[in-house]
């Protein structure tokens, strides 16, 4: 599709989608977005429904143009059952580390961790009328995702392959997020991405940026949207002449003015330890790109041992808390793409303009 | 380093290299490109030094302009004492496949397989005098680097992380091949890749040439050569907007007509299964990418018991010739990179300049 008529039927001047980040930020960077002329995101996976209308409301507040548009993000994943076996295997492992920061793992409150898209997420799609909504790990039910199109929002997912990207085609997406392997934070891999024992294998499927946007636009007939390793307005401009209509860029707002970023987890974004992250399934049960840490390295990035996706994250959510205590992020997920040079502590307006510099539209 | 310069200095009107693909091409390749404008390449590593100058020869009688530039390309590795342990637990492991094939595991002839830099190969280049000699795996002694270049050839090499790139820059290299993860064949990845243990992890520190490129560019004062992914006149636009002075492309070049690739590779190559590639260390010891086949899926595209480079090409060596009689590529070194889409079945002097079509200098 033409860049401007994707463009103008999201409402953006500007090709860039800044990529929703939970726990990284909400509707006060996504207004800076907006007010540059991008489409900010609210990242809704890790938050309750007030919490979802709190940040909506945010948002509202902070922007200048009253229409400008809205991205709200959601998870799609099947919440598993949560198996004892497989806790407490995953608490065995974990066993030395709960030793070391005297934690009681029966003391540990377990929890899903993070919420699907389901009917309440739907009333407020209903009720706030986003003029955009992404899914990451696939679609939810059919009948949600035509909903929500009723309703007048754009429906984004992310693919991770040609496979996955024909798979949404099929479903009726409106955009696909082509996301390499460079990006940060979780893999929105769907497809094939069930059977524990070969995840290490499993993950030879992502490849990266350059080489799946061209393939995706080549293989659909839908606008596709760039994701992963975009750290400046070259890259930009690079995805763009490779077929993609729109930008998505996260790791480079992290260190934002607007986002919530721990000290801790600017410190890494900021330091050499960023030129190393790797894929680990260590922190929610999924394979996410995060800086290396010490429990990346002694565990290894991706263990079998770790509970399905997200029954991972009660067990290790003390651990983080006892070490960021001491100021240590051995237990983080200290989240990050593989291209942090376009990290900049300033305003996200400002960011998105600069993201923006080679490629506006006359 | 600005590229006309660069281009000059190596004597080539197009920003292209072709990449040194040992077993899939010689010196009928090269000339081909070199025809073209661009930087053909004759890989030495699997060839004996007679075999090297066959190959000179037949890229003399190939070309129009005589002067035009030729790249050697050798590997620089340390030959590791075998060990017999090594070899058995390597041996123990095939069993089941030489049992399958019928072959008597004490048949096989060991040999190192991939020879090194040596004062042989500083002869033929002293005698040949190309205009470029390149590395992979690092550096030989800097007694053959000065003594290449005092012979008037530039030398290059790989590098695969930022930090290779600033140790190759020490050692006075004039210029980085900066080569993403998507490259297909052998990772040049030399700095910090000897503890078997941890193979899996050090392979996350290979980042895409999409996030390696512009970081290079930025944290080195030399000519970057991009790699890794390129597939066509837009990829290589990309690569030069991001700051590398050419591209060198490889997998591109595997389906041309001087291609020696074989029947059975040309067929995955042009296949869905090419689709899915990963990084292996089954084939050589030393992790390279190609396109998932059986054996990898048995034993872990990444397996700890493989002997160290190049130590694991003899035992495997006969699993492959007998199941390729069967045309079966199930033991194969299936050598490929992340994006197949620009392989074409044409000749190597077009396919050069379709690649350069959208950055000739004028």
């Amino acid at each position: 599709m033409n860049r401007s008529v994707f463009q103008n039927s999201v409402g953006i001047k500007l090709p860039i989608i800044q990529a929703p980040m939970a726990g990284i930020q909400g509707g006060a960077m996504a207004a800076a977005v907006a007010n540059a002329g991008g489409l900010g995101s609210i990242p809704c996976a890790m938050l309750s429904p007030d919490g979802i209308v709190k940040e909506i409301e945010a948002f509202k507040s902070a922007i200048v143009n009253p229409h400008a548009p809205l991205n709200l993000n959601f998870f799609c994943h099947q919440t598993p059952n949560p198996s004892e076996a497989e806790q407490r295997a995953w608490k065995d492992l974990l066993a030395p580390y709960f030793n070391e920061f005297c934690i009681d793992p029966a003391s540990i409150a377990e929890g899903p961790g993070r919420s699907p898209f389901d009917d309440i997420s739907l009333a407020i799609v209903q009720a706030h009328r986003p003029a955009v909504v992404s899914f990451h790990f696939g679609l939810p039910d059919p009948y949600f995702v035509k909903a929500i199109q009723s309703n007048g929002a754009l429906v984004l997912s992310s693919a991770t392959t040609v496979n996955e990207g024909l798979w949404l085609q099929e479903r009726g997406v409106d955009a696909i997020i082509a996301q390499g392997l460079e990006a940060g934070g979780h893999r929105g891999i769907f497809l094939d991405a069930d059977s524990k024992v070969s995840l290490a294998l499993d993950l030879t499927t992502q490849v990266s940026s350059f080489a799946l946007v061209p393939q995706m636009v080549r293989a659909t007939r839908l606008p596709v949207i760039a994701a992963g390793g975009i750290a400046d307005a070259l890259g930009v401009k690079a995805m763009l002449d490779l077929g993609a209509c729109v930008a998505q860029v996260g790791t480079a707002y992290m260190l934002c003015d607007e986002a919530t970023t721990s000290q801790l987890h600017r410190r890494a974004l900021a330091s050499p330890e960023a030129q190393h992250t790797a894929l680990t399934n260590l922190f929610t049960g999924r394979p996410a790109r995060g800086i290396v840490n010490r429990i990346m390295r002694e565990l290894g990035p991706i263990n079998s041992t770790v509970p399905r996706f997200p029954l991972a994250t009660s067990a290790i959510a003390p651990l983080r808390s006892a070490a960021e205590k001491h100021g240590s992020g051995d237990f983080s997920a200290l989240w990050s793409g593989q291209n942090t040079s376009g990290c900049k502590a300033i305003g996200a307006e400002q960011l998105t303009k600069e993201l923006a510099a080679l490629v506006i539209l006359r």
